[in-house]
């Protein structure tokens, strides 16, 4: 590798307000608002806030609609959230949210019953009924998500060939509804990729499809995180979900399921370093994980927030 | 790169004991040889246990004679320690540990006026005298250690022509004694590198010594310990620093100096996966991780140590 076989620019998408605090304890809605906020001010472009999801099962989402109200927005920036099924849907749709209209797909049969509560077959089938609301509403598919393409507590390694089939007929489902997403997640839910894993599962399906743009979607459980990123940039990725502070799971609980995502500034951090430009604000990211930290009251893995840069670390020194 | 363009084995030496336990508040004897020993049961083969360094400066290394005294060894096990000068090679060879003579070399001239007390064209010099006192005692020299190769907390950004530069001045400085180190540690002594640097400066030094081993010690301070590992890995470098649990700092404390070494475990678990052989037990390992982690009585960094792997997740699962 050279830095001229690495991407020029990347589009670091912000999922800490959402599925890093749907991990935590409840945060307070103006934590949530303050958060949100300060994230907006630091070049993301795209920040995940809020689950219209079930409050009984996801407390920690119940102030969803609320979180949409009270926003104070940037121009430029778009503040997004998620749903699973299409009551969710009619949630977001009269929230005020950002609304990029996605459909999702499970590797894993047992992840797609534990998250959806419905086989990885049925969840595809039940994707083209969301596709037509969607339609409906005007609104044009934004991504498709591939969840545990990587591997699953529950299921154990998953091969590349299996994440590509399965890709494959979630694909033949959308194109049914004459449509195509912008982008396919490659979703390591659980952190159970390595680089090797993610550059051949990158490799399978970018040979069937040539011209889908593929992101990834990246945990740092087991602490490969930006090893795996590296490989992908290396491919030629150039869209990743991220979250601040690499929020979204205590790593002292043990806790598998909870591992937060890549950490955004230090993943911006790596890619700026190494020229690739995030357009992001590092020392505002940073000011950022640190709030974060403070917000839910114990130690978050980032680590940039800590160490900072060698050029700064250089001029405190000689100060 | 397909898994083909990685080695097929590595050296991952352990580094915790030293390095690690030198950056913790004095840890007890007894539990130094509990980890020691412990170690010493999971297939490494080099375990750095002791620094012979001023007990006045470095409390935490005081008992160095006697961890090497008390050891209960194993055969096939080298248990190493290093020291900075004759004075501490004449403890190390009095003390019965396992020694592998070095000599060392600063980029950062002032990294080398706190490190080792004199700028860096000083320290190339005394190096001179250690390699007479080896040969004296009929030592080879096994390595050379380039300090601060990617960058320093006090000079900033180093560039790679820079290192390589100074490397050559280093290696100028052992030839004229007609020896030749069986290894160069590029060292990123305070975890400043970043990927594409790491090519550059191996790129640059196996151009000039092509016949020349090289190897890193990389430190994770800024969450890219295991990504400039996978650049190195790709770059056919089969020989690794690591500690324990990431053994070596508190990511807590902001304490940018002593932040650990590349995560013993975790970097193995990526070798492991992508099929790199380290000849290492895993879950024996993560065993040792959790005892460093009971020993300084803090959360580590190490990943692995929580999180398993996904396959005996999934067996839990399943059962």
């Amino acid at each position: 590798m050279n830095p001229g076989d690495l991407p020029s620019r990347v589009l670091i998408q912000e999922e800490g307000p959402r599925e890093g605090f749907q991990s935590e304890a409840p945060v307070a809605l103006p934590d949530k608002l303050r958060l949100i906020e300060a994230l907006a001010t630091t070049g993301l472009s795209r920040i995940n806030c809020v689950s219209f999801v079930d409050p009984q099962r996801v407390p920690q989402m119940a102030d969803a609609e609320e979180v949409a109200r009270r926003l104070a927005r940037r121009p430029g920036v778009l503040y997004t959230g998620i749903w699973l099924n299409e009551q969710g849907f009619e949630r977001a749709l009269t929230s005020g949210i950002d609304l990029l209209p996605n459909v999702v797909a499970s590797v894993s049969d047992t992840f797609a019953m534990k998250n959806n509560r419905c086989s990885g077959a049925e969840l595809i089938r039940r994707q083209g009924a969301m596709i037509e609301r969607y339609k409906a509403e005007g609104l044009a598919l934004d991504a498709a998500h591939v969840f545990t393409a990587f591997g699953c507590h529950f299921e154990g390694d998953i091969a590349p060939e299996k994440s590509h089939r399965d890709a494959g007929r979630a694909a033949a489902g959308v194109r049914e509804h004459d449509t195509t997403p912008r982008t396919v997640y490659l979703c390591d839910t659980v952190g159970a990729a390595n680089p090797v894993l993610v550059r051949r599962l990158l490799g399978l399906v970018r040979s069937r499809w040539p011209d889908q743009e593929f992101a990834l979607h990246l945990h740092d459980t087991r602490g490969m995180g930006l090893a795996n990123a590296l490989a992908a940039l290396e491919m030629g990725v150039v869209r990743f979900d991220a979250s601040v502070a690499g929020l979204g799971g205590c790593p002292f609980a043990g806790n598998r399921a909870a591992a937060g995502n890549v950490c955004t500034e230090d993943l911006a951090l790596m890619c700026e370093e190494m020229g690739v430009d995030t357009g992001l604000d590092l020392d505002a990211l940073a000011a950022c994980a640190r709030l974060a930290q403070d917000i839910v009251g114990h130690p978050l893995p980032g680590k940039f927030m800590n160490a900072g840069r060698i050029r700064h670390a250089s001029a405190a020194a000689r100060a």
